[in-house]
């Protein structure tokens, strides 16, 4: 089993209005919710694999619960969320009709106690032990402790499993002293954690600092993994236009499902690449188009760049 | 006893970000979340000023339960709103910090069944007993017959209680044929309902379709009255910055209270102004501020236009 951790788990909600004018008061067509979070998503994509995949995090309130009952529809995916007395943020993302163009809103999420998060961490002790990768995702809540990732990796690794970590900021700086397995950052999150405009300079900082490989994902130019092999770099055949908010999820599904079966980086490059392209051709992130991963995934260019830096 | 109804009650939540930028994606700071719907508002203006007010409508969901949650906070307003199956819909009011810019978003509400409808209109005939007026406010929900203002205020005058209505659109123009005993447009409104660009010949086509008495409201500019005794304006003393999103409900809030109490016209009207920019003087609707209250209510200045139409 795959275990997928969302500490900040939310409701995702699309307005559908005709454009978007500031100052204005807009009447709002369709409404959409749906459970979401990196690690939501991530859980999504890799159930929609056939991967046996637990959600766990921290749920609360009114909104929590719709966050668990949308979850429960998910074919194959085990809802281990953890409640809180708080209540689950809410995004709102605001589509206009007339350009396509999306707004979001994110809410900062539930204040945690103290005993909440020992709570959290006692339960995913337990989870951990049934588990063959974890992949940790996405923001904290407020009242966590900034080195709440490296508890949970230092946790995962005392029980001999992999970690996948997708953050950004203080959370992802903060938990590489743990050394997780993988860390996968966005162009923009690796230059504004590392202040290095170079991707792979910017890789090797955080390499440096403690996590073991490092994929930086540059939308539609690709993946550079630079890990104890080498520097590698995977390039999708061509641009494709979409939804890019799932595609970072959708990566970080292939590099947790490349871990737990031991895949050779070449592969699980290939694969994540043509999983994110797949998740660009979806309206919804979570959500992967089958045609277009099966595209793309025999297509991916994966080029050696050199040979590794020792460290 | 008041009653005030709120058909398409909702959850008025408020956030703030640093600035409103479309296509990016924004931090919510803080996140204020409050009953809402005209009727509510209306009913919590009536509460703070010693008024015993009853609350309908409908409501349903997790957010159903958030409003009325929300409203068991208020001193001296009694919840009797009804449930429904769907759920009640919040608004989403995003606040810039740098330029206090609000932009709205409004959900459009559950869908309301005919069984729903006729188990609302039973509660209503019973509530409408206990009354001495009733306000009826804002939009409907979808799944409602265009005419359920008009139901609604024909219920009231078999009872015998007086109405005052504040809708617009196609609910405005359905109810009248039931004679409501006040109808509050504000100018906007007035213009689009009847295409009469002057306000004063808006209110007379209003009268003439049923409405016995018409109070346009005009923001800073005030109010027009036309009634069987004859025209009057309402002017406060002079303009006042601030939030003018709660002014039209504080309105409502005097025009019902001095239906109740029988009072004069010219009072009615000199309250209903005052109490309005007391409202603008409030960051939130349903407050109005006491002191500009105080201030306003003697320097409003209320004159008689002249003689009535017959009709």
């Amino acid at each position: 089993m795959i275990l997928t951790v969302t500490l900040n788990a939310a409701l995702d909600v699309t307005y559908g209005v005709d454009s978007l004018r500031p100052r204005a008061s807009h009447r709002v067509g369709a409404v959409h919710r749906r459970a979401g979070g990196k690690g939501v998503n991530v859980a999504r994509v890799l159930a929609g694999r056939g991967r046996a995949v637990t959600v766990t995090g921290l749920v609360g309130g009114p909104t929590g619960a719709l966050v668990r009952e949308d979850l429960r529809a998910v074919r194959g995916l085990r809802d281990a969320l953890v409640p809180v007395s708080g209540e689950s943020r809410r995004t709102v993302t605001v589509v206009s009709g007339d350009d396509g163009d999306a707004t979001v809103f994110n809410e900062r999420g539930p204040q945690v106690s103290p005993s909440e998060w020992r709570a959290f961490a006692g339960r995913f002790a337990e989870l951990v032990r049934e588990a063959s990768v974890v992949a940790l995702c996405g923001s904290l809540p407020p009242g966590l402790p900034s080195d709440a990732y490296a508890q949970l990796v230092a946790r995962a690794a005392e029980t001999g499993v992999p970690t996948v970590l997708d953050t950004s900021g203080a959370p992802l700086l903060d938990a590489l002293g743990a050394r997780p397995d993988v860390v996968k950052p966005n162009a923009a999150e690796l230059a504004s954690a590392t202040g290095c405009e170079d991707a792979a300079a910017g890789a090797e900082r955080l390499r440096g600092l403690g996590a073991r490989s490092v994929v930086v994902s540059s939308g539609p130019g690709g993946l550079l993994a630079v890990t104890p092999g080498g520097r590698r770099r995977a390039v999708p055949p061509h641009r494709l236009a979409g939804n890019p908010t799932g595609a970072g999820d959708a990566c970080v599904a292939a590099l947790a499902a490349g871990l737990a079966d031991g895949a050779h980086w070449g592969d699980v490059l290939s694969d994540a690449v043509a999983l994110s392209a797949a998740a660009v051709a979806c309206p919804v992130a979570g959500d992967v188009d089958a045609a277009t991963y099966e595209r793309f995934r025999t297509t991916v260019t994966v080029e050696d760049l050199h040979a590794p830096q020792p460290h």
